[in-house]
């Protein structure tokens, strides 16, 4: 969230590593959404992915003591559901004011508007304790979705997510985990890998295969990822590599060749 | 678009890349949204798009021969208007593989149905040769917005947008440009600069500024950008230039230094 994502200055790496961290945690997302620092179109993004009844809605960005941070204004607006000082957010926020003086950063502190806002939430909302920053995260537990507000800076929004949120993640998405296997075809088209792809993705309905040209087609340099979501680990792993032995003998039929891809996260 | 960002294996270089050039080119980007390849998340995103009557609906990415390749037939069922062979494209990528067989890329080739499937679109679509590879872009021009699906090799997005699109963009905007100006705080708290922000932009109607933490808030080190978007590049700097001053004055006046920042790009 934020304009700066709008205009182009700031790449999205926020969104890019919680949907690493999601679907490694066995839950799938399917859809991002960037909004800039407008309370209307905050809160009619939230609107429609409510509609959308996910189990989860991870808002992040725009929790912060100035004018243009909207977020959890956003958030009460789509609630209807005012905003309110949180005494616990209050408590966490004092505290770290309180840290910053004995670690010699700032002289003194004063609760002034800005940093009151830091602690307005809706009455349902429960803060969560910033363990870098200064401005608290929110949860907001609905009947069907949770609502989630992380700070935009990385490490403050990282942190968070991995103390209060990746075990409610990990327990929505049950016993299941996320499989993944890589190998590059070379030496044929994609428009020739990918009736290839069809017919050993039919025959396997627990794997998705997806082809990623390298370069423009001219160039036959295609990587091939095989992914699936198992409760156990050897039957994720029987599946990868039967698909990879499938795939490899019908792409050297045509002519092409196949390497296997080591991962490097 | 496309599975290998919603798993967090892709960074969304391409919406970044674009976002830059439109705001560069002078229109605003409201929103950006990331959904995978799935038919009836590509058309429920556009439609909501639609309904919310920008100027421009830009997809890139799904246009290839591949079954998940599905932005077309996704664009297809959001207008309700069924897929046609159109006869320019199958023109352009039948001359692509002539190419490649002319460059000893490929011996042979025949329009199977992979890759006929690129020249589908709705009747009213208009495709655009692609200078860099095979899959054309696809144009579809309705009464308050244009639709324009690129392909997601970042090359082939840049080279189609570049030759086809920015001037349309720029068509649009009318003679307005976007200008900016960077400056770094440092010895302040956020939380001290947010109050001395919401006094200039009072005072400066037509500049926009957005604060930017560098780290945690504890490290007081604070990037500020001030932006205005203007008819005439003299009124522009004249803005910028005056509200860099009076955020500098305020800034020293609570102990804080400011520095200019140079543009790297």
């Amino acid at each position: 969230m934020g304009n700066e994502l709008l205009i182009g200055k700031t790449l999205d790496t926020n969104a890019h590593w919680l949907a690493k961290r999601i679907t490694v945690l066995g839950l799938k997302v399917r859809r991002m959404t960037t909004v800039g620092d407008d309370l209307d179109e905050i809160s009619s993004a939230l609107k429609e992915a409510l509609g959308r009844k996910p189990k989860f809605i991870i808002l992040t960005g725009g929790l912060g003591p100035t004018f243009d941070d909207k977020t959890i204004e956003g958030i009460a607006k789509a609630l209807d559901s005012p905003l309110k000082i949180n005494e616990e957010a209050r408590r966490m926020i004092e505290e770290k004011y309180e840290q910053y003086i004995r670690e010699g950063k700032i002289r003194e502190y004063e609760l002034t508007p800005y940093r009151i806002k830091m602690a307005k939430m809706p009455e349902i909302a429960e803060p969560m304790p910033n363990p870098v920053g200064t401005a608290p995260g929110v949860k907001i537990t609905l009947n069907e979705t949770t609502i989630i507000a992380l700070p935009g800076v990385p490490e403050e929004m990282k942190a968070i997510f991995d103390e209060y949120i990746a075990n409610l993640i990990r327990k929505a998405a049950g016993d299941v985990t996320f499989f993944e296997a890589a190998m590059l075809s070379t030496g044929i088209v994609e428009s020739e890998v990918a009736p290839i792809i069809d017919e050993v993705m039919k025959n396997n309905p627990y794997v998705y295969i997806k082809s990623h040209p390298k370069a423009a087609e001219k160039v036959p340099k295609i990587e091939i990822h095989v992914y699936t979501t198992a409760e156990k680990a050897d039957v994720a792993k029987s599946r990868l590599s039967n698909v990879v032995i499938q795939l490899s003998e019908l792409i050297e039929s045509k002519g092409g060749k196949t390497t296997p891809i080591k991962r490097s996260d």
